[in-house]
């Protein structure tokens, strides 16, 4: 019952899709994929500034037990991203800088955990970056088998194996290789797209105006006042 | 039922008051004002070391949707604080770089928002300050009514319209206009307070002898002794 | 019923073990330590890079009430580290700048305490690290008693008068006297392991390999595929 | 600074409109009141199947400390709804079995109380409902003022002395005087209108039907398929 | 971007499988399929005693939007359980007794919602079981698309459509149709062997004689001793 | 290092004391011993009405693995109450029916755990009683070692081998052996002062004045007024 894979070969999106995923972000990727994708708040950027995409490798715990990231270094090539999750909600240190070591040996981009994270200042100095549920540094265990490359659920979301992983300051996002590339079009899209608001905006034309909300505001029935009426609280 | 609302005035604070009170600083100010007016601790600043003090913009807006955030643009003078809360709780990220540019466009000093924010890295880079329950990517709508300018809670707190906004590293505090002038004149005189005690304590004076708390701990039957007497835990 | 004391004497380990300790840092120390000690990762540091150790001076407070912070000022010796208790849950900021100037002037090391701080960007300037539950300005009261150097918790773990208290980005530790110099041994044993293990898996070596997990995995049942087989989720 | 009252005087609902209020329960009357009133649901009801309404009595006490309890409850009349709140967050138990049986004896209807309550067995025996943020037996003191009958903030709602207060195991909500008439009125046309949808919805009408919901559907997009289409997740 | 679909057909497990897992409840259930397909316990009952099993109708709707739970009752059949998740966190009151008596109507069996529910009371009367995040009033609108019958993810934990749910006191567990029979059979012989050990555990034989724990208790070096050896805390 | 002990013997309180604890319930023992000596909230009753108090058996685990719970059974003897924690936070359900069948056929009086417990539903037909963090089904191994009658922390107090724990509707009380008869005494002193008071307040006599609580009003600067002084918020 309940069989444990490491599975090998994973799909992966194209390197010019996920660039351009990266270069996008968090925020405006999410948005061109129709608000989909995006990991939960808890699970949250541990350093300042980094961003990152690369295609995910999965992996699925025992709580308090990190034989499986091990397990899935060998699986990860230059450029991937780890996803590890746990089984039940725990907040242990399952991750810190001999497995970034190790991962950075083999050029992983950094790492996104439904779960705690320890030694982050060396992580920090190491230039590894890291995504974490915690930062506790409670030991685990090498005792209970898991899986590599099986669909897992982070803060919230699907992560299927190759999907393509987003992270930057504003979160973690994961896509499915299918839509990276109509995503990636439109994301740039996007971005020229917000150039052009941001010049206006920064001109001092109004949001109400430049997405034409007035309309909008009125059919809603909302009321333009100078004072609130008595008796309103 | 329910009626929307923007309004348009705001009485608020003299200059020189909310000068005063972005001096004093979050803690000394609420100290000043009684110890009330004080946000709760899940609302906190996304960026380190900003510290701003303005006149309040309030904003109600539906869960998910930031269509109020735009309304309340045209109200916003130079130097206020746009404060927003949902009418659930929300994490969703409803202000980023585009709604922070037009903001800033019109000399909005920062945002207090009872919800989520993204574009997190775009904001520090812009020098926008952001105190906010969650960072977060997911995108929001623009379909429901809500209202500018009425009384409304943030992280517990009621936050009216014109209140003074003060902001730091410590978090927000919210205080009415009728108050101002005495709570800023009250922070002041805490401020030369403090730089006196500072220095006594710097120099080494207890605390127990600065404000004379012996003569308490006795009353209140603090024992002091050398060794924990047996039995006790 | 229920005396309070404040016990002035408290037994500390010797400065060797300290600051064997402090450089071991906290997951190694904690490992070292056979994975006790650690507190919950809700109590963790309000800065970035501070790394301390030092003998534990144990406060217990009535939530709300930082009179008995002032009473251990006295007691505490260059080195050691306030660790601030309250009887029920709190986040009100029971500790800020002036406290920080009166134990710095005392040469204490820094404060652990489970409830909030306030003047967290002096305290930054000040470089007095803290390690807290919140940041919250909530003022506080002088009103009740509580005690000094007795046992207490923290963060869902025992500090007794006189542990060796480890603080560092990862959280705290706290470590009873009796054991170490032992754990510091061992830490500094772990310490030139993890530099061995750090070069052979920057070099790419695996850690199944390096830790020999291979038949560890097999045993447990773990398969390796090229592929997930149909059917599993 | 920060004067503290004890408010005597307080306007209340008209007895029909409180009695309709409470009939209608919280839910219906909040969609009446245009969704708008309702506390949060971490204020929560510690009985089965108590529904109560009636006029706001606020109290506002220091965390731990229920001294502004005794203080409100000669300013109590019969029927009315005891809102207690903590000027910062705690759960500690300020509510117990004397405390009730002085409200019992004043025909208070029950206690809505943003922190924690104990004696909930006798409690629940003697018929004196509660709804709570906590069940914590945590002792408080009598020692910090506080005030009666001023605006608190429950559970991230303003509530108002006199706000006509209702609460079911649906929990709290709170309404100003001024609209109540009308709410009541409001929420006793939806009770009717619900009586008959529910009366074709057992019959097995669908909601897509009885709201008309299908062209919003069709507007928005959503499809109807037999089976997903590949490659959608 | 992001087509919404409403999808008619569900491949759904057998009446017998289905009947078995009730019968063998969520624990049991969970324990037969290896420790997997578990929600977390974030969303739990809220009735006491109520034991379902059936296919899941699964349903992702906007936070603070119902709109699709009424979209995905004409796709539901006798024996159903609806599942019910949102694109970002709420615990807006999504589902009341209106949508209950419209579900009965078709024979739903019951309702599993990661968000909030309304009209408890009317719900615990009518018997209809459902199992939430939270019981908050809080309306919700009818205006965003979303999709039934697409995986989704329920208190972190993937839901398929026409995954077999169990709910009862214990929580709630999703299994794929695939493994139903396999699961169903191990249940059974758990629920078997545990009536032998249950007769023997209450005979007085102990779990480490039962189990054969005393030789792994030894192997892992735990120490049976009269009094706790000095030093050791 | 950090060796693991199971500890047969534990000094008891009088079963006389214990009684009388029992009869107090956790609200007042906790007074009678000087506001000391309660676990936290969030370990709460999982069934309403059960009053027990007994010996503490306590139990030190790994998270997830309950093989030091089947290593108690033994140890314990009628009326005792096993304590269980874990090394670090853990939801996963440790404890179920037949662990409850085995310590119920050795008289134990219940389970107070800081984590999870599951088959409730037929913990409750048992009519064993249990208090805990959470209801989780997640299955756990016996992998790991641990301790059996070492001092613990449970939700955020220390539990000793052998302290008296309190258990009732409103939480769990632990009290040192050494206090046991003395605050069993004041817990009845305190009962029948009570049941005077209870008369007296039932009777319509106010707190203010039973406690004589005027004065300290009037000291603390709390003003009677008939209406709010305009510009109090």
């Amino acid at each position: 019952m309940a069989p444990h894979y490491v599975v090998r070969s994973v799909d992966r999106a194209g390197p010019q899709t996920i660039a351009a995923l990266r270069e996008a972000g968090v925020a405006t990727a999410h948005e061109a994929a129709g608000r989909t994708g995006l990991l939960g708040p808890a699970v949250r950027a541990r350093q300042s500034g980094a961003a990152i995409a690369g295609s995910a490798i999965t992996v699925s715990c025992h709580p308090g037990d990190n034989l499986m990231i091990h397990a899935a270094v060998e699986v990860c090539s230059p450029g991937d991203v780890l996803v590890v999750t746990t089984t039940s909600p725990s907040t242990d240190g399952m991750f810190g800088d001999l497995l970034a070591t190790s991962l950075m040996a083999r050029g992983v981009a950094g790492l996104v955990i439904d779960a705690g994270i320890r030694d982050l200042a060396t992580l920090r100095e190491m230039g590894f970056p890291v995504w974490s549920r915690a930062v506790h540094a409670q030991g685990t265990v090498k005792a209970s088998p898991g899986s590599v490359n099986v669909p897992v659920v982070a803060a919230g979301q699907i992560v299927r194996p190759g999907d393509i992983v987003v992270a930057d300051d504003d979160g973690v996002l994961a896509l499915p290789v299918a839509v990276g590339a109509t995503v990636a079009d439109a994301a740039a899209k996007r971005l020229d797209s917000e150039s052009a608001k941001r010049a206006k905006l920064a001109a001092g034309t109004l949001g109400v105006d430049l997405y034409n909300l007035r309309p909008l505001l009125a059919e809603l029935g909302v009321q333009y006042v100078d004072r609130l009426p008595d008796g309103m609280l």
